[in-house]
């Protein structure tokens, strides 16, 4: 019973009003194995790289639990590079180079050895190939949660409304809720959105934190207010991350697990934005995690008496 | 034992992209009158009308415990007139027509039946005007709250500085704060500010919430995810006067009671919006507020298990 998480593996290249990194480790299952591994062993990842792709990083993420035989190591290509640079609000960026590569043909495979999965984080790919690891299981898991982006909205809309039918909770930010669709109010947007298909809705919203959408229900997630933040990147595939591995790790899909899930996520996220790429998040210990967590409770916590 | 409310009682013409209000009544310590009665009595107003303004506002804020000796009224002249145009947003707006009629000249005197006040709510206004409220009380207040904007920053400056040298609380708003710290950081800014004078520090950020600084502590709360924002205007004065309604009722000036205020503040906020002007304001009853004080701490609570 585990884990699988499907998504690039990848090098980016980022450059902020406070830094320049050089071509350095990323892609959304990166973080989300390096977030999840904390919460939830083993993880199953499903990948592809190129042969450029250091065999260290995958022996790194072994050493944590997280399997590689769904990571198809393509020898003789390149590994999926991008480039960006973000704006100072660090909220918004411009990507300087998409270099697809192996990611143009991708196909995943899943082993046999993945069949086993109760819980799947489909991170950011063109939907078709999200479509393709939901279509391979023999059982459908217990809850699927997917990534996406507004690149995917504007030019595959119809594979990514397949779906949307077909999985349990979304992970868009504030202003793909509102392409997706076509509202400008995030709760209005959140019905409509749910009313695609999926159950559950989180909206990111970064420095302004996350909200969860269910039926009625919503419930807030703030962000830590930081005096810096260094670097953005793949905070929020680090966010996926920590909600998966709690929710596998605990096995409850309620909604009251789910808001406990999304602090976690938060407080992941907010790691990985103190440095560049997945360093800050290659070290941090149960004890930080534990420290960060009881940060968010002072930061919402009050006592107001009613009647 | 009271609180005092200084400010602007006003006219304001308001345009949004759902619709177009009349002249209607607005101002800063309308709109906080409005909200702090709903908590507090008497409020002790301070402020100044033209002959236009009607006898009947004036009346309805008195059945509510809302003292006028303070209110000069100004046969001959107009009251201070504000009209604007929101963007889509509803967090930006253009000022369309500013007329400052009674404004111009505002020279605020305290009735000696205000010198008991424990609480004082300075309202924004001119910061030489707020000034001079403070240097006529004879004992100090046990706590002074500030709202202010950044039209203040950008031409009395120096005033602005004398000010918050004297007050306990700042309320300004996200651009304000960076604004007057020159620090895009929040948290950074918070330290820069409260070194300029105020103990606490509330950063107002709209729809994404509002945090509260105090030496090294932070609180966060949210607002509540609204399906339609009708009309921003009055929002941020709503929120103060909720805030200081509820130190005032309480007595209790510790940070944790500030977290309730200002969550309070943010559920009288919740309402202010949903209506042109103080119109929601003027009909919400106090069972209205509990059950929006509920869905706040529905909104944030979570249970998490540490260690």
């Amino acid at each position: 019973m585990s884990l699988i998480v499907v998504g690039s593996m990848a090098f980016d290249a980022i450059e902020t009003p406070f830094g320049k990194s050089d071509k350095i480790i990323g892609g959304a299952a990166t973080y989300i194995a390096w977030s999840a591994s904390n919460f939830t062993k083993p993880i199953k990842q499903l990948s592809v790289v190129g042969g450029d792709f250091p065999q260290s990083e995958l022996d790194a993420l072994k050493l944590r639990g997280v399997e590689m035989e769904g990571v198809q190591i393509k020898k003789d290509e390149k590994s999926f590079f991008w480039s960006g640079r973000y704006h100072m609000d660090m909220n918004t960026r411009d990507t300087l180079e998409t270099q697809l590569n192996v990611l143009a043909n991708f196909s995943p495979v899943v082993p046999e050895s993945y069949q086993d999965c109760e819980f799947l984080m489909l991170g950011n790919l063109a939907p078709a190939v999200q479509l393709s690891v939901i279509d391979q299981l023999k059982s459908r898991p217990k809850l699927i949660v997917m990534d996406t982006m507004n690149f995917w909205m504007e030019i595959a809309l119809d594979d990514l409304k397949k779906v949307l039918a077909r999985i349990d909770v979304l992970m868009v930010n504030d202003s793909e809720a509102r392409e997706l669709s076509n509202e400008y109010s995030l709760v209005k947007a959140a019905k409509k959105i749910m009313a695609m298909g999926p159950q559950y809705l989180i909206i990111k919203k970064g420095e302004h934190g996350a909200l969860l959408f269910n039926e009625d229900q919503v419930f807030f997630a703030p962000a830590l207010p930081l005096e810096d933040v260094f670097d953005p990147t793949g905070a929020g595939d680090t966010f996926a991350g920590g909600f998966i591995g709690h929710i596998a790790k605990t096995k409850d899909i309620s909604f009251e697990n789910m808001k406990t899930a999304i602090i976690i996520g938060s407080a992941m996220a907010s790691f990985c934005v103190e440095k560049f790429g997945t360093e800050r998040l290659k070290e941090i210990t149960k004890e930080e995690i534990d420290v960060r967590l009881q940060q968010f409770q002072d930061l919402v916590n009050f006592d107001i008496e009613l009647g």
